[in-house]
């Protein structure tokens, strides 16, 4: 039975175990630049707050700073033995000013520090996010500006139901982006108080200054209930909620490159930048990227609900189960990122092919629907009557193998008399999706102006 | 093999299939209310707009009232075989107004259609929510308010590790629920755009007034993009994202509950109102509600997993995939609803026991850290001293088998001459949680403001 | 505050919500069936074990099949306030009875009872999925056999690669559901065992005959640990694994009944039973049933999320938390088979058309790979070489806007001397597929004698 | 603008994004004792079959050794542009063997390569887990053997509801393990084909040999269809369901570790192997690692969600989405593999506190339903009768402030005039939990049976 026993991995029994279950230094070191700024604003406070002698302040601020030095510098030597960052730091400091160390641990823990490392770290990811997906609909705005009277088919089910333009549906995601920015903002303006202070859960008897160090560290304010601010990982799941909503918008226009890469769509072509190919196959294009970013956003949501399920019934208020935020949050809103980033290449990169578009946008009467409206709109005709009218025009130009726009208007007139030459004007796909005059409809002059309106918009937040 | 063909249930074959999974009336008729409110105004606007002449848009008028009355009384008569409640609607609307019914859908489609009842249906239920967590806050602030100074046990890793306050730790929901809130909030006001006027994708060539439909529907503005109208179900995931986070809220004081009503802590009762108990074993009282509150965590975090899962991948504009968004998004909000309901009704049940709370706050020598942070501050030790003299106090007070509070002052100087009377002021668990007065911490008076803030705050909301 | 109070709906306050949250009578009733046939054996082994006398048996038995008349009528009234399917049959059982009705109750518990309800359900549930899945089975091996030779595109990546035939595609899909298939009947043997006679959930002092229960009931054996028997959902976890997994392999060939029955594709035809059209656009046929397929894919899943978060961190043996396992596996198991049902449907519905697959499969010099197949095999050039040799030959014929096997020998002759007339057994789609004779191979006699072999072992099952 | 551009980190443009989003070297590097092994057996084929002459598959042979022994050694470098782990071993063995490593690759391709390296580690990684099962069978069987007549209360709801010996509270989570282990082992089974020879996805015209690769891998025969062998994941999805069952277990005997060890409780020691403490507060305890155990179901959770719906809705055969199957799984199954390790550990240090546990079992008139089961069972009394007795006794008992066990006879008698002293028998936990005699119930001699028969299993497993 022994050679069974801790399953061959851990053969040197719990101690290797405990370490190997409980350190989190492998995944928190990357939180060092949040978790030294932090400290940096911790004993400042603490100086001002006259908790600290002057002395110990700068000592403790030149150590971290070394330390910050060591960490950028890669020379830094991070430990197992000493479990998270917050130990490895506070070690090497000691090592560099002795025993006044100690001193920066004055009136905080272990608890609020972390909170605080993270919530910096998703603060500055949100925002970085934020900035990607400005950049994504920059690229799409220019491409929808480019293509605002390219028409295509507009599909429901991925049936050809109406003339669209090109421009049009890029906008479309172009919103979504505007949502999904919302949501980022959203959730950085609810994160953005400071848990530091309320030390282990009860707060502390020290004097401390708690709107000092929020404000050095960029926070609008103090959390308001010790308890909580070591207990909520609120932040993270607000944050990876939105992730994964935008990860979903990612994925359907990564299926939409997909299928309209394929040689049966043939709508848009991406170069071998972002596709893969074969070297006896030379029409073959894989679009890689496109499906690892549909794929993707499997991964971002599989992390939102393992973060869920952690937080699930767990009591106030810090436990151990809350490390487990870390590796989920760190990997879903960087694979975000990715994605972002693939995404705006693949846009940039992306070229319609203008004649199959339009081919494809005028197959299948695709503009039936006009022609019923034009007879309801300048007839009067009941919508009854005039589907049934426009029902049997379809037919009859199907029979002849050419488009409702080829009909000689004789034949419309045998339908209806008082179809007039007017009737011309709503056929034809350039002619359907120039009526779409309504607000947020497809008329090329609409698509140029929601674009214009669109990339005002983004050159002026970063003016 | 032909008995096993359709499975046995399908035993009539495609059409029976067909129509079992693509009706969709079976839920949708949820939607009426909203059905009906949207058609109203979607007609009004077709008059002012002189689409449809005035006699139409009256007698349409008079017709959905009609047949919103019918719905309210239980007389109006859902078909499978009419599919969707758009058509149950109208169906009926033309039996009682004749073919001016039809002229009710120009310059709409049903995809912009149900788009909007789903916006109606989930910015009452954003409401509605919103309002029961306000009212659980208020149940649980007047608590708080009311417990401001009953001490017990501030838990980490379910292991007493500080005294705090009970009202602290029912203030730390209360900041959830705000958090909640916001979300719910800002949830709705992001969804608060009209897809009225999209029609089935590409807009309408009529001259439609999408923003008087809007306004008269309580929107902020109409929806500007008429792909993303019909396409987007951003409304739907947002919310549930919201209602998972506040699940996870209340599965955790749940959690709480059902641990601190077991004989084993006894830190609080539930009345025979929350709880099922047995004929024969009278102490026995499950804390049924509380428990199913927990679980349904679990149902609102699947909903949310699974819409976003439907909506993974999915091409533009609108998919039948899409009809799957309804029947989790009106289940898991209306299970969050509960969850609110019983949560509140259970907080106002709840007796907190004081003085099992009190013993519980003190054992464990769980003011240790107090006298640790008396050393620092006081006498100015550094850390590492202070740790090594409180470690060596438990051990005698532990030996003794009594409080740190009762070791002699004497006892205390042999440790550490310099050592004061002052320092009882930290013994005890009274003694602890009144030092504790840094901002957000638990010292009563802390805890009584808080309270007093949060139920001003709720009051002046519905002033 | 007062109006905001329980949040509208639960006006009436404490009762009504406990009621509301509390009481399983309206999903459990479904369970009728199975918990009077778990009753009936269970007053038998009574009755055979001595513990009940034999007019009492006959008594309760009477009752109950009166009890289970009378719901097979509709007749039976369900009332809420007698909360479960359980006390609502001993309840009526007692009206039919008088007291004996008590007696039946001997040596169980409500706790045994629905953990043994649940399994005879979820048991016979799989069954049926078992079967369904073998229609399904069957349905997709006839068209294979009928199609084992016509040619279509093999892709990876959406991107045409080599052909393959229309029978091979079909019976990947066979190989999934035969996986799908043996995880049912996994599930199925591992939760045959009987929970009945676990009582409360440890055991009972009544002289009880486990064996005999669980064999009347058709379980393999009684289940060996009875805080385990109350405490575990492992069989409805288990049967959702093995729905999610199925539900996956069905959205995907959804997907592609969608992607293939577009305009661009045109690879396949769904008649009007499992689409629907538009009045005045003829040509359209949105595939609705496989949209739907697709996107409760997404339910199922979630249903499956939603259990195991409702399990996670559930102390022994039973808690409230646990009647959470019905809706979910309910809805998931049936949403399952309904998608199996749908999926039959369409597949016998399914007319693919050949001259366009056949096109497509050619395009693109898919037959690259089995040029370069033969320069290695029959002139044993090296890989390398026999690719740059393969990329000049494409080029060429691709100059000319030609297939390979178009290509003059000469022409192929001047690149590699030592090509003979017999290359052009390769090339051509045809040709192609022939050769792709290895096990498990696309060659039409493979795909022949494999949907023949799926048929006969399909067809020995139910003889 | 262009500050923005790529969104900072990516600021080198479309080849660093494509090769970041592309490569996957960085964690199917891990694949590389899986991907030598399949060659090995790949190139043996290939010569015994006569494609490759036996001086080719000797070079390779040898040049695979070298790969492999290199690897092993840690001086391999891998190097991201090489993309994968099958690219970065070939080009290394060309550089050692030559040309000749180019035929390596005949007759198969990336896609059927790596479906068999990852059904390698997976089918390596489920034994590896069902032995770690195993040994925690183990350890459970051997702690319920000693305590098998240790009582402690049973509960319902977190309610004490009747006796029961911690040893059968062991033995329900060996029944657990056992269904855990029974799944891996389907799994396995289920997996247990060889899809190399699928090649890229349409089989070869090279005469290989699949049942010998097959055999020689230690598969039990090839698999059946190309198509779904390189299309196919459900080996992974389904190793990932019953992870996430397994993990699903843990977590709740995770939850009874941190419950029991709190202060209120105290039924169970964990000494500092497997705890962390507090330099001040030496009763402090924090179970670390039960807490992870338990929160790490959320990761495995997330990850088979996360898969299952990188699968939904793809088409056959291979696309680029599903590259992402491997770092879930892998940190996945290697997670659950360190939560068995800790488990087992934990429950070798685990001491239960007898003392406690009887006090605790005893307490609030568990034995209540013990003594009414007498009355029906010894005096014939009808259950409700014999509930109302009961509840009297109790009542009687309580205000006393008695157990049960302790109330004269003659006051059970005035109560009801046919008990005697016989009575006595059933009251006491210990006479409650050895009435129990039911199969599967918690008598002491059913518990020790129950424990023998798993320590003789397990020996016999292993024998």
């Amino acid at each position: 039975m022994s050679n069974r026993m801790w399953g061959g991995r851990f053969a040197s029994g719990p101690a290797e175990i405990m370490e190997e279950i409980n350190a989190s230094i492998g995944f928190d070191k990357r939180l060092a630049p949040q978790d030294i700024r932090g400290s940096l604003a911790h004993v400042a406070m603490l100086g001002q707050a006259g908790i600290l002698p002057a002395e110990d302040v700068a000592k403790i601020e030149a150590g971290l700073k070394t330390v910050q030095g060591e960490i950028e510098a890669g020379s830094f030597e991070f430990r197992r033995e000493l479990e998270d960052i917050h130990m490895s730091v506070e070690s090497r400091l000691r090592e560099i000013v002795g025993p006044s160390a100690g001193r920066l641990h004055t009136a905080r823990s272990r608890n609020d520090q972390v909170a605080t490392d993270m919530r910096l770290w998703v603060r500055d990811t949100l925002d970085a996010l934020d900035g990607q997906a400005a950049d994504l609909q920059q690229a799409m705005a220019e491409l929808a500006l480019t293509h605002a009277g390219t028409v295509m088919p507009g599909f429901t089910h991925l049936q050809s139901a109406q003339p669209v333009t090109f421009g049009h549906h890029l906008l479309a995601y172009v919103e979504m982006l505007n949502r999904d920015r919302g949501r980022f903002r959203d959730a950085r303006a609810r994160l953005n108080e400071c848990p530091l202070g309320a030390a282990a859960l009860a707060g502390t008897s020290f004097p401390i200054d708690r709107h000092a160090t929020a404000a050095s560290l960029g926070f609008d304010r103090p959390t308001a209930n010790s308890l909580d601010s070591v207990a909520d990982r609120d932040f993270a799941l607000e944050a990876l909620s939105a992730a994964a909503i935008a990860a979903v918008h990612l994925s359907r226009f990564a299926e939409e490159i997909v299928v309209w890469t394929s040689a049966q769509f043939g709508f848009v072509k991406l170069s071998d930048r972002f596709t893969t190919g074969s070297s006896i196959m030379p029409q073959k294009r894989n679009p890689d990227a496109a499906e690892l970013v549909r794929a993707k956003s499997g991964r971002i949501i599989g992390a939102l609900s393992g973060l869920l399920i952690v937080m699930k019934g767990l009591p106030l208020a810090y436990s151990k189960d809350m490390q487990e935020d870390k590796e989920g949050t760190f990997d879903a809103l960087q694979t975000l990122s990715l994605c972002l980033a693939a995404m705006a290449g693949m846009v940039r990169d992306l070229e319609p092919v203008p004649e199959v578009l339009k081919v494809a946008a005028g197959s299948g009467y695709a503009t039936a629907t006009d022609l019923a409206d034009w007879l309801v709109r300048e007839l009067g005709l009941p919508f009854r009557d005039a589907h049934h009218v426009t029902g049997r025009l379809v037919g009859e130009a199907s029979s002849r193998g050419i488009g409702l726009e080829a009909l000689p208007l004789a034949v419309m007139q045998a339908e209806e008399p008082r179809i007039t030459e007017a009737v011309f004007a709503v056929l034809g796909v350039e002619n359907s999706v120039a009526s779409r005059t309504s607000y947020g409809g497809t008329a090329p002059d609409n698509v140029r102006a929601q674009a214009e309106g669109w990339l005002k918009r983004l050159a002026d937040e970063t003016a």
